[in-house]
């Protein structure tokens, strides 16, 4: 690349920011409206410069713009064709407006809808863990702390904690979106305009609830952005949590799912390897949306005020944690219905490491032993039954009682399941429980639907 | 260090963690008290869990407390000194409660109480900014973008962008807070508890508004932290920004402010060298921030459910941040008010550089001629003052009418003070505008006292 | 964006793997023509090989290659490609290699290469900086710190600052290539493989010094990418200071330099504006390549061995990396040689700022006094000056003797030229130790152009 | 904290730089020395200041030195004992030094020592894993890509691949050395010294390589430290790996292998239970030393020349990595011996899953069918096995020959053993191969120890 070419590619943004179209025509349509409104313009001025604009915005929608590079990003691109369509009259469009607050409009208003696309994408996997917890409602898996067997759950009680990890991103993302929605255009270049624009008809006009208050800092803020993109961080960090289990439950070790043919690549030569590809990259990319936080924040330190270039760097990594997030979001809620569970793998993991010392501690304390004594009659109770090559439920009545008086003919009766029943609070992996937080959670996507 | 010390303090927590003894003692206390009341334990045996906890606290708040490090954190010290004191009775404390939801609830405490200290400085340092605009009221400056001067706007104007992003960063601390207001205790291990406890009565005993709905994200959940962590993060954004603009405003080629002594080092040899060191601190102390909030990130990344002791790693640099940010915002709010305003230079400034010229092309846009015609008259009238050697202020009338007939007298009152005047738009600088702005903030803060 | 298309996008790499077609070809020559050596295959086989990639080759350069992204990444659409030009024979290049290694050779090679641009161009800038100082050699400005005037230095001086940083900077990249400069062909999927392969000869056809030591690592290594990247965002920040200078020096408040036409925009109205964009892009710039090391360390914390598809993930960041930082590296090259000095402002501000301090305190230090005496002694004297608003060389002698009998004659010849001569220790800025410097960097250069 | 603490501890650092106190004191003898060489100071009083500097050493070492906070820092500190024991000579230390240079001296000495603490605790941890590799020499296991099993391993091998890690590791813990081995007193505060001194004597004295070319260069370079934090971030990834190992092997499902008490915690109530929580916590460390690196970038991005405060922020990063990444090498140096391995579950895991379909291609390819041709019949034979429920090998010859007449008596002799046997390359995991590793990376750290 020669020098000419690699300076003059240096400060376009195009290729990026054209993905900004709809949002900059709005923007200039709702604007000029309000110009002759306010007789800034005439209405016949206006009218030129509407049509233009949707003339502009069929072309790109059909392909047959003429995107020009040399004019650098997508404001100059649209301006250019808009005086090619009306001539003079164009100019008229730029009368109390400065490019850096079409900008920061133009971007509020992209955001704002990229935070509506998450939240429906965020329902729908919701959507999705709820019907597999309700459609797996009584299969039983081990419990893990430190990937260590800890006590026995119902498999749709994991399931629900991804439904609170996403619906806490939900709200993050309703945060970000409320944030995004301040309408800057007015600011002009950073100290405001000497004309007598009326700012609320344009955010009634493209449907933002505030205006900015402050023209200096409306054109240099960008902590909408921030604020998207750390919900971003910690949405695709719940993603990864989820792809590690996948990929770990996937093992032949473990052997608790299968992921469909469509979400996993075999080997060409071993058919049954499935490897699970797609939730691999998904954990992979969670560094990506790391390093776009880290890089606006960079970006923003120690700016001084008010506009400076550095700005411009401000979407590219904006525009690739949103693809990065949305496609993710979409193929886990589309490989999870896909997902075959081994049942029997799982409650047999369930059934093995003694993990239900601590329901026969309980019934111990139950009885009246003290909690730390439970634990150490418990504690001799396992390590016997390690020696023997015995699970809990396979030992006779004698050998508890060797161990405590207080063991009875019931505590044969403690398995998995009257683990899993015994938790019967709320929160707790009961069925009864569980079946209620699954209604809870559909209540719940019902009612973000409705509102 | 020998291999026996490195491994003992490998996982030890005790130092930054004690931070935390407030939270978990209250949260035993209550914790106590519904045992008692579902009668899981006596009413006796709380009151001596009580009694004994109180006075540990006494212990700990008088400096008399025994730490030891051997006991790795903060939860066994306090454990092993009820031992100590009560007896056995300490051991029922730990029914229906595991260290997973333990630890959670402290954590959840106290980043509450964070928030609310952080909202507390943000309040202050945004009062501070309010009283600098409006003792300020007249001061004019250029206002910049790319770091060359742009129009002249007001001192005022420039501090209450700074308001703003202060009231952005309250709002987020306020979210953060909401988000750790989450009650999780009840949540057992992983898989919530076999006995009836009450938690609606803890969460109301500790202040919670909500009670957490899943047991296995409850003992795994630190998203309320990643949102303090990126909020902190932005906050230390602005703050940087406010530090980088002191620190230009402060060299001897600006000359706009001179900061106190108390924040400033000068050299030994140049008593009149004044070094902002505070200012340069905070700006590099950003970076420990943003590290924090990267380390977090990163630490959560691919973790499989649920607890895992890497999880023991959310609290430092955490805490970190609290206190980082804490002492920034607490160093600004009482540095700005020392700072002393050269306000002949920064109108000096605000006069030179052509910063008229926008409003000069407004002037001809005002009388008819269209927006880039009136931008080319105006740029060629600028070169010529500009070899010339004049502000547009010192050009005669006759020099603007040879650029175009329609310049008339009123063109020679195109001021510095007219230019700011002029942007009377909501959010802009004219001199109303600001006084409007300084009224709404005085009514916000009031209104956030009260609240 | 329909589910089909968001899933069959969300493992291709063709978008930016395409890069690295060379080095898939060149190394796919270099196997297949050390099989046929080794007689694992035919050598005709190995020449209609070799036949069909060089007409890959020339299709790709042509623009000819017909491109399918429904194959996912470069090896595959070269792979099919060969099958439709020599048919079954380009099955027998897969013997003895798989894509594990195949990939891992690929990237290797590539990184290589952009070790290679990216030495090229630091030489460039590097020269650059020599002959900047060169052709200013005289020419005094203040040295700042804190951004406050400290003492002066030649402008000169302060290039040749930059010229050590970039050094260094390339020194790290020279070591980054030496860690990508190890063949990894013949580690199979991960275990090795069971054929008679000499990848002694294969390395030696394609330049590479070593051959990797265990399979396992070899499949999973990405360190040179890391070390790369690493290097990368220190050579960014180098340019982040260097930008943050060119920016300041160009406000009005300092005015030390104008950068050309072609590395400012002007506004349309202001023209003797001059922002300086591309300083301030490449400032902002920095950020994404922070973020781009800190997603690579991310994507591969904590992931077990050996391959895993995550790893696919290391190409896009660090390709965006290197076309970041070549052009910049570039971009500066450029934009330097066109920047003018103001030489009078830069002496003007170097005389300003009691400056000279440190040298009056040294001529009394010279003449016997204690150090700190000294200090004490020059701190009234300036604070005298700055009553009397007067420069230390406007002082009478018999003003300095008030404040010490050991001024004398000669104190009046203290001069931002004397100071800056008596700095004459090797790395100071005295005009013989710069000018040898001058020497000393154009010999470096010329060895580095030699070796 | 009133306000008066929370200003005066902002700006201290002797909380952390306390540990620098060796090379503050081992510099200031070092440049005494050559003060007094160059008759700038008298040889008596270049004998005061190294004898009360010695004294002051002994008492830091033996805990009576009066350690004040608000001197800020360790050179503070030491300057004012100093004082306290020799009177006004101690003022002559200062002579032809300033702050700026002297912890740019401290730090880099201190770096120097780091590294190789590093480089020691590196060689120890790689000898560790090849005696782990020679005593476990046939010990056979599943290699995994995408944590699904893959081909058989040798254990050895594994080993040995994080041998190549860790040893790439103390070249880049080499590299940073050498980039902090540069020697920067006499640089004064920015500009270089008005007095004849001998850096090269310095240098000498303090084991210095090479003396710093560029005063003002000198007294803001931070890479070494970068440099550091680089090599620091990726060890810290590599161990991130090994510690991921560790706990998935350590699972009840994999099996492989059990920690040591030392290194595990048990539940008190399932005392078979044996949390990782070593490497757990080094998984999680990875993320502070990832956020120390990050910390440090962003606080030099886009500082001016030359030494800014915020370069303050330098060391606590720094020393944190350090303190973290020493104590997790020497951590799993110690916790790596103690670990048990299960061969049987390992070999058994490699005997499933289908992991010598590849050998059995290979077997079919070797006799002439063409690799493609030869992964269909593999595929197909595969399918008919995983149906029927049977490994390899215990299909009968005529169930091989029904997919192809190429299968011979000997297939039956393809196991886990002849398919290790066969990766007979270097870098391949047949038993001879990693015979010789072992001895090759023998040779390699006695060469590094005598070296």
């Amino acid at each position: 690349m020669g020098m000419r070419e690699v300076q003059s590619t240096y400060t376009v943004s195009i290729e990026y920011d054209k993905r900004l179209y709809k949002q900059d025509i709005a923007g200039s349509v709702a604007h000029a409206r309000m110009l002759a409104r306010q007789e800034i313009i005439s209405a016949g001025e206006a009218e030129d410069i509407v049509r233009g604009l949707r003339e502009i915005s069929l072309e790109i929608e059909t392909g047959k713009f003429p995107w020009r590079p040399s004019l650098e990003d997508i404001h100059m691109n649209i301006e250019r064709r808009l005086f090619e369509k009306i001539g003079d009259t164009a100019g008229r469009l730029h009368t109390a407006r400065s490019r850096n607050d079409q900008v920061a409009l133009d971007v509020r208003m992209y955001a704002r809808e990229c935070c509506d696309d998450v939240k429906g994408l965020l329902r729908g996997l919701r959507g999705v863990l709820v019907e597999l917890a309700s459609s797996n409602a009584r299969v039983i898996m081990p419990g893990y702390t430190h990937l260590q067997r800890a006590q026995p759950v119902l498999f749709a009680h994991h399931m629900l904690a991804y439904f609170e990890m996403f619906g806490r991103d939900a709200r993050r993302f309703a945060q970000a979106r409320e944030s995004a929605d301040v309408m800057p255009l007015g600011s002009g270049a950073l100290a405001g305009l000497p004309y007598p624009v009326d700012r609320r008809f344009v955010a009634d006009q493209l449907g933002f609830s505030r205006v900015s208050a402050n023209s200096m800092d409306a054109v240099s803020d960008r902590d909408y952005l921030l604020e998207f993109q750390a919900a971003a961080a910690i949405c695709m960090m719940h993603l990864s949590r989820m792809a590690e289990e996948l990929i770990i439950w996937s093992s032949e070790e473990f052997g608790f799912i299968r992921l469909s043919d469509e979400y996993t690549t075999g080997s060409s030569i071993m058919p049954q390897k499935r490897n699970p590809d797609f939730a691999e990259i998904a954990r992979g990319k969670t560094g990506r949306v790391y390093g776009n936080l880290m890089a606006m924040l960079t970006l923003l330190k120690g700016l001084p005020m008010t506009y400076n270039r550095d700005l411009q760097e401000d979407k590219e990594g904006f525009l690739d944690s949103v693809s990065t997030l949305t496609a993710t979001l979409a193929v886990f809620a589309d490989m999870l219905p896909g997902m075959t569970l081994d049942r029997e793998r799982m409650l047999e993991a369930a059934n093995g490491g003694y993990v239900l010392a601590t329901d026969i501690a309980d019934y111990l304390v139950e009885r009246g032993m003290p909690f730390r004594e439970a634990h150490g009659v418990v504690a001799r109770l396992s390590n016997h039954a390690a020696e023997l090559g015995s699970r809990f439920d396979e030992l006779p009545l004698d050998v508890y009682r060797g161990f405590s008086e207080l063991f009875d003919e019931d505590v044969l009766k403690i398995s998995v399941e009257s683990s899993v029943g015994a938790r019967d609070v709320h929160g707790g992996t009961a069925f009864a429980r569980v079946a209620e937080a699954i209604e809870a959670a559909r209540a719940e996507l019902e009612a973000e639907h409705g509102g």
